[in-house]
């Protein structure tokens, strides 16, 4: 979100983009907000949020299980399933380098396999986060996690099988791991050594 | 997003919220700042951005076809494969009203086979919106589409095995519609009449 993004593909469909400011910036988020003209003609405001992008990582073991956590958030103020994950607004570093390090710091896992699986929005008129979904098989829980204050986690090791009925049925409530894991199927299918 | 949300379950894991704000409104969300103190003991800002809620319609018809969209967003400055979908910012009524309404407006369909299938979260420390699921089948394209000013939609019927394909492969960069049609896979088989 280092860039103002000049809406260049908006202008070819009627929109244009008149004025940008930023009225809200907090650590993980900024508000952008434009000044635009919109494909019928009238001026508007257009405002959404940005972030720098995250990932999400899945991490499955040589025994063909994956590594699911249960984390508390203050902001749903509830539990919920999740897959390990984290965000670039404090770290620099491709996504898979940015994979290893929260496997690492949230369920203290290691893995010298890694796959980039790809990316999707979080958000298509409200919220702009690309997030990024990378594999790791054969992860091994042998290191210490090194959580943040907010970080209030249980680690599970659930057979995938499971792991991708969680997501699938929504037992998983939380939607961007739901569908990490859901687009991992295909790579997870004989995982196990 | 019209009570504050007390974080009660939050201060039984050593969370105690001491103040909320609204420091930035738009028509589609808002930023919600609170002051608490974190389970380290150090009081900090926790901010993050509320909706309304939204819903994501896949609808498929009786001849086994999914009825999907390309849309052009502004904010993305691009064009994605999604579902229909919208939020409550401007709609009062429950999941299938806006689901039927979304549906009519977006693409111009209409069914009378409707299926709550779930919800899930949008967002878990940054970005606060329930985003519910609905399923039409026997969809038929039978009214006049009325899109509003920002809304550049192609419409393409889809076989629902490509239609799944689109959403696990990525192709579907839009990570919510991606996920409804991956959670409705289990009731689009044998969709077909």
């Amino acid at each position: 979100m280092n860039l103002i993004d000049d809406k260049t593909n908006s202008q070819a469909h009627g929109w244009q983009r008149l004025a940008t400011d930023y009225p809200y910036t907090f650590r993980m988020f900024r508000v952008r907000r434009d000044q635009a003209r919109w494909p019928d003609g009238r001026v508007r405001t257009f405002s959404y949020v940005e972030t720098a992008g995250a990932v999400w990582v899945v991490p499955a073991t040589a025994d063909g299980q994956v590594v699911l956590i249960r984390q508390f958030r203050y902001m749903l103020d509830d539990w919920q399933w999740e897959v390990p994950a984290g965000g670039f607004h404090d770290f620099t570093g491709d996504p898979v380098e940015l994979a290893k390090h929260e496997l690492e710091e949230e369920v203290g896992g290691s893995s010298d396999n890694w796959l980039y699986v790809g990316s999707f929005n979080t958000g298509a008129s409200t919220f702009e986060e690309l997030a990024h979904i990378v594999l790791a098989r054969g992860v091994r829980l042998d290191r210490q996690p090194r959580r943040e204050p907010a970080e209030i986690i249980e680690v599970h090791l659930v057979p995938i099988e499971r792991a991708l009925e969680i997501a699938r049925s929504g037992e998983m409530t939380d939607g961007h791991s739901a569908l990490a894991l859901l687009r991992c199927e295909p790579y997870l299918i004989g995982v196990a050594e």
